[in-house]
């Protein structure tokens, strides 16, 4: 038997949208030979559809599309992710052909962790069937159901399926096509038999859904991949196929930003952005990412200069432009600065300069970028990074506005490794972007190192608090030094609100500021 | 017997502040001859502690925070609600008496719905222990056990309990207390015991706990009541005891608005706040709870010009400022956003003036409050009310800057019965203010209804869509016009990429914007 994995990528509550892509692509099996086309988790609806699912209408229309699905089966065996309602909401897999619903498998494993929430929603599968395509028994399995449950896999085997298919809506981080690997190999060795996973793919706001969808045979090897990133159909004979090559670990976390910002952009009726480049990395990083995602037509890159810019921010950022090809201009905020600090002159009289006018000059530059969004249609991308963000080195409505913040899950030392990454055939960030000390330009001279703790020992501090959920005594316990790790500690906890009115950010790594890590914002707790 | 009902405030995660505080409720009980003591759920942590619960240090810091607790029982019998580990965290109830742990009660009923999310953390009870205190048997229950539970009292009482605890943190909705009145009395009724109801107050981020412990007896007849919105202890015999009037509904809207608004305020180390005034009935009622709130000397009111505001606007502004008491300065406009607009002409050539201009004005006014915030150490008060913020008939880092928006959950039209009540002695918002038409006056001669449909209308379409999670059919079939119901759920669709990253705001209806209503940005349902 030939089966076909349908990665698709479907947008949230698009019923329609998806109903249509999942018939195109039954069709594009059966005209391949597949027996049996096996489609990501709730198809019908995208993933993750969170309150929409408490809407009755939104249970109804998606259950009407998956009539309409139904009808598109001849020939062809298909499993379908949806939403069953039966006093109370599934998390379930259609199994339908030739124009009949033959049954449906319910998730048992309800994911209520990090960014899922579905124990919100659903109710929890009681038992597990057996079907049959072209003769061949087989088992489903739904996303965590194969995470987290050892014996099931055997159970279904015992049960006299020959093979067991797993339809997921898996988010991405850095390395897990690594851990699901080794967790596929191993069901399948341990049922003895050849385990189909269907992966989702495609952005949805903070998450990426990688697709990389597999088929590992009964001695738990894998014979078959599809590639990761895009919308692809993948035949197999559950014995051998087409094996994409596997990403290098920042290559993965490059292609994941990139289908991150496209898919927010597009599925949300925006196709061009803007960017404010200060000819620093960050920025740097950002529009290159933009540039892939969306041709260098649809980037424009925007140069604020103050008087306190240098000559090479301004020749870096220009350079970086021109390289990628993306607009360019220059727009000024001394004057507007100007204005602020005069109209607030009689309120800031007998006051020293410090971090208000540092965030003016932040907002002002905020401001343009929205005013340009607001005029000609722009979503404006944000650049901060993961350390930043965590430390609260940012500024709220300043160089936190956006639609979109970028990297804001890559910590500042892996945007390094992006950018050499970015470099590794031709310079196209210019050099000195990568060498040079990184500063906010806030201030004559300004450093980062003189604001917060250098990267090099930020990075694994906030890795070990934050993704680690380590006290302190645990991370000096590491190494680090007590006086240090507190600093950190405090800065991260005291700026929970800046990151509760951030913009959505991509998550890459294992613990992301946004739905997946959630804070209360008043807090009395250091630890 | 006589019984203490300790109605505390925590601060979230104050480990040591809280249980020194229940250490002091204990004592005062004791002096007050109880001979039993009951704590909210959640004592020791405060609620919702979140993700706090996720550090393994916190739980080990909770759990001695109890020990030190026990110590102090001599003499008197106390329920406090605790943070149990034992493989896997419980929602739990610690009987405690004479320096000794008696046993512990979890909590089986995990709410997991709206702002909750306990499944994400706890594990729930599998059986109910009966323990005693000065010779009498009882039960306990916690929080949502006695909402969702039916036969569950008179289970317990048939285990010989002869009066029933619950300890509770049950989030403050206009109209909950009259619900939470007649469960309570239909639980003790259908027991055939009493029923002690102990709940948390305070104000912890968007949530305000309202307090109002009770005791029902086994007739189901309320004979105790504290008062709500503040720390107190109700010492009763079961039989009979001081009952707190109840307020109006406005009036507990008033109330929870302003005990949310302290609490934010003084529980992050603020003690003064800045407002933008507008001369608008919308700053008018958020400058008055903030008054009441915080005291006049911690309130600033900024009125902010620009060269379409009017004359009236000036005086109203004014004279609120006058009445309250609060402190009051002007700051014009004008000559920012000709910088900006001279700093964007190139860019703006050949455009037509339209939403970019007046979004401008709203985000030079957003970046003066938080200037004044940054230099001077208040924290801005947003102004929004929910009809807007439904619709996105707001600016993103403009008015919707701050760091609390007070009533961003009260529909426009409950903000002017906020305004009534208000003036119900005497005239503290000026009169006009209540009679003109709403203007965001960032054009000459503007009005609301000329932007947004009337809020007679918008109310309860909003209610239907929001509230009821009813579909556009479905609110047409109220007698709603079908293009205007569409329109309206068009724009509260397209607007939840502002409400990501607007200001915690504070709930006073059954469905809030924030953390209990968690939609997807990237979303094409339209129903």
């Amino acid at each position: 038997m030939k089966a076909a994995l349908a990665q698709i990528n479907p947008i949230v509550g698009d019923l329609k949208g998806n109903a249509k892509k999942i018939k195109e692509f039954i069709s594009k099996a059966r005209d391949m030979g597949a027996g049996l086309v096996v489609f990501p988790e709730l198809a019908t609806t995208g993933y993750p559809p969170k309150d929409l699912l408490l809407k009755p209408s939104f249970i109804r229309e998606n259950i009407a599309s998956l009539r309409g699905i139904i009808r598109e089966t001849g020939g062809i065996t298909a499993v379908v992710g949806f939403v069953e309602e039966d006093g109370g909401l599934y998390n379930s897999a259609a199994v339908i052909r030739d124009g009949e619903l033959i049954g449906t498998q319910r998730k048992t494993h309800l994911p209520n962790y990090d960014v899922f929430d579905e124990k919100r929603y659903f109710k929890a599968a009681s038992e597990y069937r057996i079907f049959e395509a072209e003769g061949l028994k087989f088992g489903i399995t739904i996303c965590e159901d194969i995470w987290v449950d050892g014996v099931l896999c055997t159970n279904i085997a015992e049960k006299g399926a020959r093979f067991i298919v797993n339809i997921s809506a898996s988010p991405f981080h850095a390395g897990k096509l690594g851990e699901r690997d080794k967790l596929i190999s191993t069901r399948a060795k341990t049922g003895g038999v050849p385990v189909i996973y269907c992966n989702l793919v495609g952005g949805q706001d903070d998450l990426v859904f990688d697709g990389g969808s597999c088929v590992f045979n009964g001695r738990g090897e894998l014979v078959a991949r599809a590639r990761r990133f895009e919308e692809t159909i993948l035949v197999t004979d559950l014995v051998r196929g087409k094996i994409a090559p596997r990403e290098e670990m920042i290559e993965e976390v490059f292609k994941a930003l990139v289908l991150g910002i496209r898919d927010y952009v597009l599925k949300n009726g925006f196709s061009k952005v803007v960017i404010g480049l200060s000819g620093g990395i960050d920025s740097s990083v950002t529009a290159v990412l933009a540039r892939e995602a969306l041709g260098k037509e649809n980037v424009l890159g925007v140069f604020m200069p103050s008087k306190v810019t240098s000559r090479e921010s301004f020749e870096d950022a220009k350079k970086l432009a021109d390289n990628l090809g993306i607009g360019f201009t220059v727009i000024p905020i001394t004057e507007t600065l100007e204005a602020y600090l005069k109209t607030l002159s009689r309120e800031f009289r007998g006051t020293r300069r410090d971090a208000t006018e540092e965030n003016l000059q932040a907002r002002i530059r905020g401001n343009i970028l929205m005013a340009l969004s607001n005029k000609f249609g722009y979503l404006v991308l944000s650049t901060g990074n993961k350390s930043e963000l965590a430390v609260g080195y940012t500024t709220l409505y300043g160089d936190l506005a956006g639609g979109l913040a970028a990297i804001s899950d890559v910590p500042k030392t892996m945007v390094y490794e992006l950018a050499r990454y970015i470099n590794s055939h031709r310079e196209i960030i210019p050099r000195r972007v990568l060498e040079k000390e990184p500063s906010a330009e806030l201030r004559p001279g300004q450093k980062d190192r003189e604001d917060i703790p250098p990267y090099s020992l930020l990075d694994p501090i906030l890795h070990a608090y934050i993704e680690e959920n380590k006290s302190i005594e645990e991370i000096v316990a590491l190494g680090y030094d007590e006086a240090l790790v507190r600093d950190i500690v405090w800065r991260v906890d005291r700026s929970e609100y800046k990151r509760h009115q951030a913009p959505i950010g991509i998550k890459v790594t294992t613990k992301a500021f946004g739905s997946g890590r959630r804070m209360p914002i008043t807090n009395r707790y250091r630890g």
